[in-house]
């Protein structure tokens, strides 16, 4: 694979989560020439909605994704009209910063149910439901399959073929996001994003480590890990994706105890050779 | 679901690695009138081969399956003729203590290598070249798809549907062994089981852990988790499978530490409802 296009690297303010609020992160990129980031809710309140689309535009930010929307299984109705309720909020903030898509997280078991086939149903249910005002107010939604290890807390979307069986049912104002920590290992992974097409939304970056000390908060930096991202680009690539490059980490032991500053210096110096 | 039949409650001798021989778990398995076991070839090799087989006869036990083969991927060809020298040791004491099939956990990626379609075609070549050797010994090859968080570091085959492509390709000789704790994530685990039919060697059990904080030593046991494993048997039996329901948990942080025939009672006790 050739070297990544360094216009291309985006960073997903998750990265710099425990460091940096929404403006220190946006001008800490921005000082170092990065022009894509993507946003979380939590921060993004912390800051105003309105007052983040001003700081992102003044720094010529590119939002590649709002994290995030999803989250839908519940254990009655008033949980569910919850969830809808929340994702449409979610909506028209991805609208105001401009994302170029709301990331969805779409949910795991509730609390004290089995029934995964349940909370499947659940989850394309209120994609179904909450899809028309995502596409009233412009807002792609890219479902994004999480790990199995987080089938049960977090997602009951695992694989890229489900998402994109999702898609296939929802149909327009769909996509997926593509991050290799979640689908590296699946041995179908190059035939479904070729399937994926122009329905790559996002494509994020970051490496699994040997050993991972936890399920969810021990992500590596690229190069530090065993994924072979420059082979999955290309594949993204040869789908026809021609969007930013997300740097998303999260990492309780280790980047997030570190200066930002340097561990944004170190998104840049791994992209070339890693990404 | 029915209650499963108690006279199909198999014990996999991983359950009280840490507090039992061979001859131990045997005897005391035997005690609550559990006639079915796993051995493990660490502790077989304690035990003697020959001295197990008849400890093994003496206490009427049957031997649901010998763990493990497999671990073939390697950086050169000493590392791959040793792999399959051992694969080959493995059958011959498989064929001694009568086991019903020899289970493979595949192996991940070799020492420094990022290169998963390698890592695939080397257990596939591997599996292909000791094959005609288990099958002379009369031993069932029972591939193991392992969850995928474990497919960098102990084997790449992670989806039913993957080791069930293998067998296709390499035919007569081999089969599956579906274990929950792998596969329970899985939204096409209904096909795939329903697709293996009678190709179904071994069916494991145990449960997932919310939070787990471990990757491969924080199982659970059946009902403090969230698999729904009566479905999952349902979906097992209505595929054929006749044989033992087998509790493997890895537990250092619990199970491990107690004694052992707490551990086994407790097994008996969470079997009629939780399995």
């Amino acid at each position: 694979m050739a070297v990544p296009d360094r216009q291309k690297l985006a960073i997903n303010q998750a990265t710099t989560m425990k460091q940096w609020s929404l403006q220190e992160a946006i001008e800490g990129y921005a000082a170092r020439d990065i022009r894509g980031i993507s946003v979380w809710r939590n921060k993004l309140a912390e800051c105003g909605v309105t007052e983040a689309a001003t700081i992102l535009s003044d720094h010529g930010m590119d939002v590649t994704g709002l994290c995030r929307g999803g989250l839908f299984p519940a254990n009655d109705d008033a949980g569910r009209q919850a969830a809808l309720d929340d994702n449409r909020r979610a909506v028209d903030e991805a609208a105001v910063i401009g994302a170029e898509c709301l990331v969805m997280v779409c949910g795991g078991l509730p609390d004290g149910s089995k029934d995964m086939i349940d909370a499947r149903k659940q989850v394309a249910d209120g994609l179904a439901e909450m899809l028309p005002y995502a596409i009233d107010a412009g807002v792609p939604v890219a479902i994004e399959p999480l790990h199995p290890m987080t089938a049960a807390d977090r997602a009951c979307v695992n694989t890229l073929e489900h998402a994109l069986d999702l898609c296939d049912t929802l149909g327009e104002g769909t996509g997926v996001a593509v991050d290799c920590y979640h689908v590296w290992w699946d041995p179908k992974l190059e035939q479904q994003i070729a399937r994926a097409g122009d329905r790559i939304l996002g494509f994020h970056v970051c490496d699994w480590l040997v050993p991972t000390i936890d399920l969810v908060w021990d992500r590596g930096m690229m190069g530090d890990g065993v994924i072979d991202i420059p082979r999955i680009r290309g594949w993204v690539e040869a789908a026809g994706y021609r969007g930013y490059n997300e740097v998303e980490i999260f990492s309780e032991h280790n980047w997030w105890k570190l200066d930002p500053v340097k561990v944004i210096d170190t998104c840049i110096e791994r992209y070339d050779q890693f990404v």
